[in-house]
Protein backbone atom coordinates (compact mmCIF):
# COMPACT_ATOMS: atom_id res chain seq x y z
CA UNK A 1 0.00 0.00 0.00
CA UNK A 2 2.67 2.38 0.73
CA UNK A 3 4.66 3.78 -2.36
CA UNK A 4 7.82 4.39 -0.48
CA UNK A 5 7.77 8.16 -0.30
CA UNK A 6 11.23 8.39 0.97
CA UNK A 7 12.73 6.81 -1.67
CA UNK A 8 10.39 8.47 -4.67
CA UNK A 9 11.75 12.04 -5.53
CA UNK A 10 8.81 14.27 -4.92
CA UNK A 11 8.07 17.30 -7.11
CA UNK A 12 6.91 20.40 -5.90
CA UNK A 13 3.58 19.95 -6.41
CA UNK A 14 3.74 16.61 -4.56
CA UNK A 15 5.61 18.29 -1.42
CA UNK A 16 3.76 19.58 1.28
CA UNK A 17 5.66 21.86 3.95
CA UNK A 18 3.62 23.50 6.39
CA UNK A 19 1.47 26.57 4.98
CA UNK A 20 2.86 30.32 6.00
CA UNK A 21 0.52 32.14 7.46
CA UNK A 22 0.88 35.22 9.86
CA UNK A 23 0.22 34.67 12.89
CA UNK A 24 -2.98 36.67 12.78
CA UNK A 25 -4.31 34.55 9.67
CA UNK A 26 -3.29 31.53 11.61
CA UNK A 27 -5.21 32.69 14.48
CA UNK A 28 -8.18 33.26 12.38
CA UNK A 29 -8.11 29.92 11.07
CA UNK A 30 -8.11 28.42 14.47
CA UNK A 31 -11.20 30.47 15.73
CA UNK A 32 -13.20 29.89 12.19
CA UNK A 33 -12.43 26.12 12.54
CA UNK A 34 -13.79 25.89 15.96
CA UNK A 35 -16.85 27.66 16.12
CA UNK A 36 -17.59 28.41 12.51
CA UNK A 37 -17.77 31.86 10.92
CA UNK A 38 -20.92 33.43 12.40
CA UNK A 39 -19.25 31.96 15.55
CA UNK A 40 -16.06 34.40 15.75
CA UNK A 41 -15.48 37.69 16.60
CA UNK A 42 -12.88 39.76 15.58
CA UNK A 43 -12.06 39.89 19.08
CA UNK A 44 -12.18 36.03 19.71
CA UNK A 45 -9.16 36.25 16.62
CA UNK A 46 -7.05 39.03 17.38
CA UNK A 47 -7.14 37.83 21.34
CA UNK A 48 -5.92 34.67 20.32
CA UNK A 49 -2.34 36.21 19.25
CA UNK A 50 -2.49 39.14 21.05
CA UNK A 51 -3.16 41.76 18.70
CA UNK A 52 -5.51 44.54 18.60
CA UNK A 53 -9.14 44.69 16.78
CA UNK A 54 -7.86 47.71 14.29
CA UNK A 55 -4.59 45.42 13.52
CA UNK A 56 -7.23 42.65 11.43
CA UNK A 57 -9.05 45.28 9.90
CA UNK A 58 -6.03 47.26 8.47
CA UNK A 59 -4.50 43.62 6.89
CA UNK A 60 -7.71 42.17 6.45
CA UNK A 61 -10.49 44.57 5.74
CA UNK A 62 -12.86 42.76 8.07
CA UNK A 63 -13.88 39.34 9.63
CA UNK A 64 -15.42 38.62 5.88
CA UNK A 65 -11.62 39.76 4.91
CA UNK A 66 -9.85 37.04 6.58
CA UNK A 67 -12.28 34.35 5.98
CA UNK A 68 -12.05 35.20 2.13
CA UNK A 69 -8.07 35.36 2.55
CA UNK A 70 -8.06 32.10 4.14
CA UNK A 71 -10.06 30.07 1.52
CA UNK A 72 -7.88 32.10 -1.66
CA UNK A 73 -4.73 30.37 0.56
CA UNK A 74 -6.07 27.04 0.17
CA UNK A 75 -7.79 27.41 -3.13
CA UNK A 76 -4.69 29.10 -4.57
CA UNK A 77 -2.69 26.18 -3.48
CA UNK A 78 -4.32 23.64 -4.80
CA UNK A 79 -4.88 25.17 -8.07
CA UNK A 80 -0.99 25.73 -8.44
CA UNK A 81 -0.43 22.21 -7.30
CA UNK A 82 -3.33 20.70 -9.95
CA UNK A 83 -2.17 22.78 -12.62
CA UNK A 84 1.20 21.25 -11.97
CA UNK A 85 0.43 17.49 -11.88
CA UNK A 86 -1.89 17.63 -14.69
CA UNK A 87 1.21 19.56 -16.73
CA UNK A 88 4.09 16.93 -15.54
CA UNK A 89 1.93 14.15 -16.86
CA UNK A 90 1.24 13.04 -20.54
CA UNK A 91 -2.31 11.22 -21.97
CA UNK A 92 -5.85 11.81 -19.56
CA UNK A 93 -4.84 8.40 -17.33
CA UNK A 94 -1.62 9.65 -16.15
CA UNK A 95 -2.82 13.44 -15.40
CA UNK A 96 -6.14 11.91 -14.19
CA UNK A 97 -3.65 9.72 -11.65
CA UNK A 98 -1.58 13.06 -10.73
CA UNK A 99 -4.38 15.51 -10.38
CA UNK A 100 -6.68 12.75 -8.23
CA UNK A 101 -3.29 12.12 -6.23
CA UNK A 102 -2.93 15.91 -5.67
CA UNK A 103 -6.09 17.11 -4.61
CA UNK A 104 -6.10 13.97 -1.54
CA UNK A 105 -3.09 14.98 -0.54
CA UNK A 106 -4.76 18.61 -0.45
CA UNK A 107 -7.15 17.85 1.69
CA UNK A 108 -4.86 15.25 4.19
CA UNK A 109 -2.30 18.12 4.22
CA UNK A 110 -4.78 20.88 4.55
CA UNK A 111 -7.42 19.49 6.26
CA UNK A 112 -8.53 22.58 8.55
CA UNK A 113 -8.54 25.25 5.34
CA UNK A 114 -10.35 22.48 3.54
CA UNK A 115 -12.93 22.42 6.17
CA UNK A 116 -13.72 26.11 5.87
CA UNK A 117 -14.94 25.15 2.29
CA UNK A 118 -19.27 24.82 3.92
CA UNK A 119 -18.98 27.89 5.51
CA UNK A 120 -18.86 29.91 2.64
CA UNK A 121 -22.06 30.28 1.64
CA UNK A 122 -22.94 32.32 4.42
CA UNK A 123 -20.30 35.01 2.97
CA UNK A 124 -21.41 37.88 0.74
CA UNK A 125 -21.58 37.27 -2.89
CA UNK A 126 -19.08 39.36 -3.76
CA UNK A 127 -16.42 36.99 -1.29
CA UNK A 128 -17.68 34.11 -3.18
CA UNK A 129 -17.34 35.02 -6.92
CA UNK A 130 -13.38 34.49 -6.53
CA UNK A 131 -13.65 31.27 -4.60
CA UNK A 132 -16.15 30.15 -6.83
CA UNK A 133 -14.07 30.59 -9.49
CA UNK A 134 -11.23 28.69 -8.16
CA UNK A 135 -13.45 26.00 -7.77
CA UNK A 136 -15.04 25.49 -11.51
CA UNK A 137 -11.34 25.98 -12.78
CA UNK A 138 -10.68 22.75 -10.90
CA UNK A 139 -13.52 20.98 -11.76
CA UNK A 140 -13.47 22.11 -15.65
CA UNK A 141 -9.49 21.00 -15.62
CA UNK A 142 -10.54 17.56 -14.28
CA UNK A 143 -13.69 17.27 -16.57
CA UNK A 144 -11.59 17.83 -19.08
CA UNK A 145 -9.28 15.25 -18.59
CA UNK A 146 -12.48 12.95 -17.95
CA UNK A 147 -13.45 13.78 -21.17
CA UNK A 148 -10.22 13.73 -23.04
CA UNK A 149 -9.73 9.93 -21.99
CA UNK A 150 -13.60 9.33 -22.49
CA UNK A 151 -13.13 10.71 -25.90
CA UNK A 152 -9.81 8.59 -26.61
CA UNK A 153 -11.22 5.28 -24.74
CA UNK A 154 -9.29 4.48 -21.63
CA UNK A 155 -12.30 6.32 -19.62
CA UNK A 156 -15.86 5.06 -19.79
CA UNK A 157 -18.46 7.51 -18.35
CA UNK A 158 -21.89 8.63 -18.98
CA UNK A 159 -22.24 12.37 -18.19
CA UNK A 160 -18.08 13.51 -18.24
CA UNK A 161 -18.90 16.99 -16.24
CA UNK A 162 -20.99 14.73 -13.88
CA UNK A 163 -18.49 12.41 -12.97
CA UNK A 164 -16.07 15.50 -12.31
CA UNK A 165 -18.09 16.88 -10.03
CA UNK A 166 -18.54 14.10 -8.27
CA UNK A 167 -14.99 13.09 -7.75
CA UNK A 168 -14.43 16.35 -6.39
CA UNK A 169 -17.21 16.01 -3.91
CA UNK A 170 -15.80 12.89 -2.56
CA UNK A 171 -12.32 14.30 -2.54
CA UNK A 172 -13.42 17.18 -1.05
CA UNK A 173 -15.75 15.28 1.75
CA UNK A 174 -12.68 13.68 2.86
CA UNK A 175 -12.15 16.98 5.27
CA UNK A 176 -15.26 15.96 7.15
CA UNK A 177 -13.89 13.18 8.62
CA UNK A 178 -10.01 13.23 8.21
CA UNK A 179 -7.39 13.03 11.05
CA UNK A 180 -3.82 14.54 10.35
CA UNK A 181 -2.89 12.18 13.63
CA UNK A 182 -5.24 9.07 13.14
CA UNK A 183 -3.88 5.83 10.80
CA UNK A 184 -3.90 6.62 7.93
CA UNK A 185 -1.16 8.89 6.48
CA UNK A 186 -1.60 11.54 3.78
CA UNK A 187 -0.06 9.34 0.81
CA UNK A 188 -2.33 6.14 1.76
CA UNK A 189 -5.14 7.87 1.47
CA UNK A 190 -4.35 9.64 -1.65
CA UNK A 191 -3.28 5.70 -3.03
CA UNK A 192 -6.76 4.78 -1.82
CA UNK A 193 -8.70 7.55 -3.72
CA UNK A 194 -6.13 7.48 -6.77
CA UNK A 195 -7.91 3.77 -6.72
CA UNK A 196 -11.17 4.62 -6.15
CA UNK A 197 -11.66 7.01 -8.76
CA UNK A 198 -9.85 5.48 -11.59
CA UNK A 199 -12.53 2.89 -10.99
CA UNK A 200 -14.80 5.49 -11.02
CA UNK A 201 -13.98 6.47 -14.64
CA UNK A 202 -13.76 2.88 -15.57
CA UNK A 203 -9.57 3.15 -16.60
CA UNK A 204 -8.78 0.59 -18.64
CA UNK A 205 -5.50 -1.20 -18.09
CA UNK A 206 -5.81 -0.02 -14.39
CA UNK A 207 -3.79 -3.28 -13.11
CA UNK A 208 -0.89 -2.56 -14.93
CA UNK A 209 -0.90 1.22 -14.34
CA UNK A 210 -1.07 0.50 -10.90
CA UNK A 211 2.04 -1.98 -10.74
CA UNK A 212 3.84 0.44 -12.98
CA UNK A 213 3.24 3.41 -10.45
CA UNK A 214 4.43 1.04 -7.34
CA UNK A 215 7.15 -0.05 -9.49
CA UNK A 216 8.54 3.91 -9.98
CA UNK A 217 7.49 4.43 -6.00
CA UNK A 218 10.37 2.08 -5.16
CA UNK A 219 13.05 2.77 -7.39
CA UNK B 1 -32.81 9.75 -19.01
CA UNK B 2 -35.70 9.92 -17.33
CA UNK B 3 -36.94 6.58 -16.05
CA UNK B 4 -41.05 7.56 -16.08
CA UNK B 5 -41.62 7.88 -12.67
CA UNK B 6 -45.52 8.78 -13.34
CA UNK B 7 -45.62 5.01 -14.63
CA UNK B 8 -43.53 3.34 -12.63
CA UNK B 9 -44.92 2.30 -9.21
CA UNK B 10 -43.33 3.49 -6.22
CA UNK B 11 -42.39 2.12 -3.30
CA UNK B 12 -42.56 3.84 0.39
CA UNK B 13 -38.91 4.23 0.52
CA UNK B 14 -38.91 5.69 -3.04
CA UNK B 15 -41.68 8.59 -2.63
CA UNK B 16 -40.84 12.04 -0.89
CA UNK B 17 -43.88 13.78 -0.23
CA UNK B 18 -42.77 17.16 1.97
CA UNK B 19 -41.57 16.92 5.60
CA UNK B 20 -44.11 16.86 8.36
CA UNK B 21 -42.85 19.89 10.53
CA UNK B 22 -43.77 22.14 13.27
CA UNK B 23 -43.78 25.38 12.26
CA UNK B 24 -41.04 26.43 14.78
CA UNK B 25 -38.85 23.55 13.96
CA UNK B 26 -39.02 24.47 10.09
CA UNK B 27 -38.54 28.30 11.33
CA UNK B 28 -35.42 26.57 12.78
CA UNK B 29 -34.17 25.31 9.61
CA UNK B 30 -34.71 28.43 8.11
CA UNK B 31 -32.14 30.10 10.43
CA UNK B 32 -29.32 27.55 10.57
CA UNK B 33 -29.73 27.13 6.62
CA UNK B 34 -29.22 31.34 6.38
CA UNK B 35 -27.33 31.43 9.03
CA UNK B 36 -25.70 28.44 10.44
CA UNK B 37 -25.44 27.03 14.05
CA UNK B 38 -23.62 30.21 15.62
CA UNK B 39 -25.07 32.61 14.15
CA UNK B 40 -28.70 31.77 14.41
CA UNK B 41 -30.18 33.10 17.75
CA UNK B 42 -33.52 31.75 19.60
CA UNK B 43 -34.67 34.67 19.35
CA UNK B 44 -34.57 34.37 15.59
CA UNK B 45 -36.11 31.17 15.44
CA UNK B 46 -39.03 32.15 17.21
CA UNK B 47 -39.21 35.53 15.56
CA UNK B 48 -40.22 34.08 12.30
CA UNK B 49 -43.06 32.66 13.71
CA UNK B 50 -44.23 34.86 16.12
CA UNK B 51 -43.40 32.22 19.14
CA UNK B 52 -41.68 32.63 22.26
CA UNK B 53 -38.42 31.78 23.98
CA UNK B 54 -39.61 29.81 26.45
CA UNK B 55 -41.67 27.80 23.76
CA UNK B 56 -38.66 26.68 21.99
CA UNK B 57 -36.92 25.56 25.15
CA UNK B 58 -40.36 24.39 26.07
CA UNK B 59 -40.10 21.85 22.98
CA UNK B 60 -36.27 21.06 22.12
CA UNK B 61 -34.54 22.05 25.35
CA UNK B 62 -32.58 24.40 23.72
CA UNK B 63 -30.81 26.31 20.21
CA UNK B 64 -28.59 22.98 20.69
CA UNK B 65 -31.64 20.62 21.26
CA UNK B 66 -33.38 22.00 17.79
CA UNK B 67 -30.26 21.62 15.96
CA UNK B 68 -30.13 18.11 16.84
CA UNK B 69 -33.51 17.31 16.52
CA UNK B 70 -33.51 18.79 12.85
CA UNK B 71 -30.31 16.58 12.48
CA UNK B 72 -32.40 13.20 13.89
CA UNK B 73 -35.29 14.20 11.43
CA UNK B 74 -33.12 13.84 8.85
CA UNK B 75 -30.72 10.94 9.66
CA UNK B 76 -33.36 9.03 11.03
CA UNK B 77 -35.59 9.45 7.69
CA UNK B 78 -33.06 8.66 5.20
CA UNK B 79 -32.00 5.32 7.62
CA UNK B 80 -35.06 4.35 7.22
CA UNK B 81 -35.55 4.52 3.60
CA UNK B 82 -32.21 3.24 3.26
CA UNK B 83 -32.86 -0.08 5.10
CA UNK B 84 -36.23 -0.79 3.06
CA UNK B 85 -34.06 -0.02 0.25
CA UNK B 86 -31.61 -2.69 0.99
CA UNK B 87 -34.05 -4.82 2.03
CA UNK B 88 -37.10 -4.47 -0.77
CA UNK B 89 -33.70 -6.09 -3.14
CA UNK B 90 -32.09 -9.23 -3.82
CA UNK B 91 -28.44 -9.44 -4.18
CA UNK B 92 -25.94 -7.38 -3.76
CA UNK B 93 -26.29 -5.33 -6.93
CA UNK B 94 -29.58 -4.22 -6.95
CA UNK B 95 -28.97 -3.31 -2.85
CA UNK B 96 -26.41 -1.08 -4.21
CA UNK B 97 -28.28 0.25 -6.83
CA UNK B 98 -31.43 1.05 -4.66
CA UNK B 99 -29.65 2.34 -1.45
CA UNK B 100 -27.57 4.91 -3.75
CA UNK B 101 -30.73 5.79 -5.23
CA UNK B 102 -32.39 6.43 -1.75
CA UNK B 103 -29.46 8.57 -0.61
CA UNK B 104 -29.39 10.70 -3.47
CA UNK B 105 -32.82 11.35 -3.67
CA UNK B 106 -32.51 12.19 0.14
CA UNK B 107 -30.28 15.01 -1.01
CA UNK B 108 -31.89 16.21 -3.87
CA UNK B 109 -35.25 16.53 -1.64
CA UNK B 110 -33.91 17.36 2.04
CA UNK B 111 -31.32 19.84 0.79
CA UNK B 112 -31.29 22.20 3.33
CA UNK B 113 -31.79 19.54 6.23
CA UNK B 114 -28.02 17.18 4.38
CA UNK B 115 -26.80 21.17 4.23
CA UNK B 116 -26.81 20.96 8.03
CA UNK B 117 -24.23 18.25 8.41
CA UNK B 118 -20.97 20.21 8.46
CA UNK B 119 -22.24 22.27 11.23
CA UNK B 120 -22.22 19.37 13.33
CA UNK B 121 -18.59 19.95 14.49
CA UNK B 122 -19.79 22.58 16.40
CA UNK B 123 -22.24 20.82 18.79
CA UNK B 124 -21.57 19.57 22.04
CA UNK B 125 -20.37 15.44 21.89
CA UNK B 126 -23.51 14.44 23.51
CA UNK B 127 -25.22 16.07 20.23
CA UNK B 128 -23.12 14.44 18.18
CA UNK B 129 -23.14 10.45 19.41
CA UNK B 130 -26.47 9.82 17.80
CA UNK B 131 -26.08 11.73 14.81
CA UNK B 132 -22.70 9.97 14.16
CA UNK B 133 -24.21 6.50 15.31
CA UNK B 134 -26.82 6.67 12.47
CA UNK B 135 -24.41 7.89 9.97
CA UNK B 136 -21.90 5.20 10.93
CA UNK B 137 -25.40 2.49 10.65
CA UNK B 138 -25.79 4.05 7.36
CA UNK B 139 -21.81 3.75 6.45
CA UNK B 140 -21.90 0.19 7.80
CA UNK B 141 -24.75 -0.96 5.71
CA UNK B 142 -23.18 0.45 2.27
CA UNK B 143 -19.81 -0.96 2.92
CA UNK B 144 -21.95 -4.78 4.05
CA UNK B 145 -23.49 -4.58 0.69
CA UNK B 146 -19.96 -3.48 -1.45
CA UNK B 147 -18.26 -6.00 0.39
CA UNK B 148 -20.84 -8.56 -0.10
CA UNK B 149 -20.55 -7.47 -4.04
CA UNK B 150 -16.88 -8.50 -3.92
CA UNK B 151 -16.71 -11.63 -2.05
CA UNK B 152 -19.41 -12.80 -4.80
CA UNK B 153 -17.10 -11.15 -7.54
CA UNK B 154 -19.63 -9.11 -9.04
CA UNK B 155 -17.97 -6.01 -7.89
CA UNK B 156 -13.87 -5.19 -7.55
CA UNK B 157 -12.76 -3.10 -5.12
CA UNK B 158 -9.19 -3.49 -3.04
CA UNK B 159 -10.68 -1.62 0.15
CA UNK B 160 -14.81 -1.99 0.63
CA UNK B 161 -14.94 0.36 3.58
CA UNK B 162 -13.11 3.14 2.00
CA UNK B 163 -15.31 2.57 -1.23
CA UNK B 164 -18.06 3.10 0.51
CA UNK B 165 -16.85 6.07 2.73
CA UNK B 166 -15.97 7.94 -0.63
CA UNK B 167 -19.07 6.69 -2.03
CA UNK B 168 -21.28 8.29 0.54
CA UNK B 169 -19.34 11.72 0.85
CA UNK B 170 -19.98 11.54 -3.17
CA UNK B 171 -23.37 11.70 -2.03
CA UNK B 172 -23.06 13.97 1.17
CA UNK B 173 -20.97 16.80 -1.63
CA UNK B 174 -24.75 17.23 -3.24
CA UNK B 175 -26.14 19.24 -1.12
CA UNK B 176 -23.61 21.26 -1.38
CA UNK B 177 -24.60 22.34 -4.78
CA UNK B 178 -28.02 21.00 -5.43
CA UNK B 179 -30.45 23.83 -6.09
CA UNK B 180 -34.40 22.53 -6.26
CA UNK B 181 -35.36 24.44 -9.04
CA UNK B 182 -32.45 23.80 -10.97
CA UNK B 183 -32.33 21.90 -14.34
CA UNK B 184 -31.40 18.66 -12.78
CA UNK B 185 -34.34 16.20 -11.05
CA UNK B 186 -33.96 14.28 -8.43
CA UNK B 187 -34.53 11.23 -10.16
CA UNK B 188 -32.02 12.62 -13.40
CA UNK B 189 -29.63 13.04 -10.36
CA UNK B 190 -30.33 9.96 -8.91
CA UNK B 191 -29.54 8.10 -11.97
CA UNK B 192 -26.50 10.09 -12.87
CA UNK B 193 -25.09 8.87 -9.59
CA UNK B 194 -26.05 5.18 -9.63
CA UNK B 195 -24.78 4.91 -12.81
CA UNK B 196 -21.56 6.65 -10.87
CA UNK B 197 -21.77 4.57 -8.46
CA UNK B 198 -21.82 1.60 -10.28
CA UNK B 199 -18.79 2.19 -12.03
CA UNK B 200 -16.69 3.40 -8.33
CA UNK B 201 -17.72 -0.63 -7.55
CA UNK B 202 -16.70 -1.91 -11.27
CA UNK B 203 -19.96 -3.18 -11.26
CA UNK B 204 -19.94 -6.51 -13.82
CA UNK B 205 -22.85 -6.20 -16.44
CA UNK B 206 -23.57 -3.06 -15.68
CA UNK B 207 -24.83 -2.02 -19.05
CA UNK B 208 -27.28 -5.00 -18.93
CA UNK B 209 -28.76 -4.15 -15.76
CA UNK B 210 -29.17 -0.53 -16.31
CA UNK B 211 -31.61 -1.86 -19.56
CA UNK B 212 -33.06 -4.16 -17.06
CA UNK B 213 -34.04 -0.95 -15.05
CA UNK B 214 -35.20 0.97 -17.71
CA UNK B 215 -37.47 -1.65 -19.32
CA UNK B 216 -38.79 -1.94 -15.87
CA UNK B 217 -39.42 1.41 -15.70
CA UNK B 218 -41.32 2.01 -19.14
CA UNK B 219 -43.64 -1.26 -17.47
Amino acid sequence: MTRGQATAVEAEWQRFDPLEMTPLLSAALDAFYEHGFHGTSVRDIVGRVGQTVPSLYYHHGSKEGAFADLLELGTGEVAWRVKEAAAAAEGPVEKFVNVIETIVLHMAHRTRLAALDPELRHLSSESRRRYAERRKEIENLVADIVEDGAATGVFAVSVPSETARALLGMCQSIARWYQPDGPLGPRELADRYVDIALNTVSARGRRRLTTARQAAARR
